[in-house]
């Protein structure tokens, strides 16, 4: 059977082929009135733990639904490791970059404060929806993890010393994302963070303060000025496809 | 002075240093409503021809602006010559797409209707307004010509034997674009054009007829499935990374 174009839920559950599964009021509620699916339609479910698999539906009520989980289709794979660390933004550009972040195969997602960051809360629930219909849309195996906003300088003394910083810097000295991708000092490190700065980017003095870290790398994308949500976006592509998961499809 | 964060807008008109300049009714209520300028005030111009000149603001009234054009801040330059080739989508993803396509550095937008297009109407007037704006936004010196919409097939018998033809297939022979674009056989066009589906992609009839054109290049993006807007514009962040103009900045 060829389940390709069959609706993708996730589900918070357990899921192990040959048992039952009952839906909650907030999953059931999407599977009825989002998804419309009917008793013994198919349906294919992941929980970021335990794989895919084909589900069949077997009862449907007003606030719950009987699944029966069928066989397992794929196992669970996490993915390139690439976080996004990204200052807010007006909401409208903050749902694209969430949603396309997600596509694009980013494992977590952290707001950073910085000096010239307007927007300083994030709805975090209102994000989380937001990537999980992503990951629904774009047949991720899991949701990537949204972080609560932290200050760049908290970012930065912490940030662990096994993942290349890749700083996204409109000025300055920076290299073309294509050659800094290439070097070497990079490519040494599997795990990547990507960071952009809000509108107007990052100050002269975060600039300089991020210069004095190791492992930190600063980037340009061509020379025009791009929108925060295009720059994260432009380097998440760019890292996916040199240094991520897009070189190893069959 | 530096005019690096002055205002910028696109006019019709030429442009000549030193000389007067009157704006008409709409980008006189754009300068006054949207830039909010007031007499005195800088304000940097372009109009796709002539490059980058700033200008002051000498009389303001309700329906008129009258300029002056001062000084010449860059020559007219047209980056690389890269087209979209897109299928239309739900407006709020076509209205991302062409904003994100112009700050990438989109020569031409020519919307294609494939076998799967649900959307076969564009608004040409509010696709210029979008590309004008993000022109502006991003420190382009044109504006991204906007194609009336036409179909694969007219668009295939008319297209230019000197342009490699990308197309971005969720299935099917493709290599990832990364190994694509360092391909000879792609390298040696200087010009080119990507093809992006609508939601749902290309039918496999549309591939195999492309599959016969020479020229034509079939590129993966990556193992999730890209929302049609997504996969335009990471085709277009591969492009302008390696064979446009994102290698030659300082």
């Amino acid at each position: 059977m060829d389940l390709r174009h069959t609706r993708r839920l996730f589900v918070p559950d357990r899921l192990k082929a040959g048992t039952p599964l009952t839906l909650a009021a907030e999953p059931a509620h999407r599977l009825i009135h989002v998804l419309r699916m009917r008793e013994g339609d198919i349906i294919r479910l992941f929980n970021g733990h335990d794989g895919e698999f084909a589900a069949s539906v077997t009862n449907l009520s007003k606030k719950e639904v009987a699944l029966r989980v069928e066989e397992a289709l794929r196992p669970q794979e996490n993915g390139p490791d690439v976080w996004l660390c990204c200052a807010p933004i007006k909401k409208i550009h903050f749902d694209t970059m969430l949603e396309k972040a997600t596509e694009l195969g980013v494992s977590e997602i952290q707001p950073i404060l910085t000096q010239r960051t307007q927007i300083r809360d994030v709805n975090g629930d209102r994000a989380y929806l937001l990537c999980r219909e992503a990951a629904e849309q774009s047949e991720r195996l899991a949701v990537p993890a949204i972080g609560a906003p932290v200050t760049l300088d908290d970012m930065v003394s912490v940030f662990p010393p096994d993942r290349a910083l890749i700083v996204c810097a409109e000025w300055g000295n920076a290299d073309p994302i294509w050659d800094a991708l290439q070097q070497p000092a990079l490519r040494a490190f599997s795990k990547a963070a990507i960071l952009t700065g809000p509108e107007g980017g990052l100050t002269a003095d975060e600039l300089e303060t991020l210069r004095h870290r190791p492992h930190t790398f600063f980037v340009r994308l061509g020379p025009r000025i791009l929108r925060a949500d295009t720059a994260a976006l432009a380097a998440l592509v760019c890292w996916q496809a040199i240094q991520g998961d897009w070189k190893t499809i069959g």
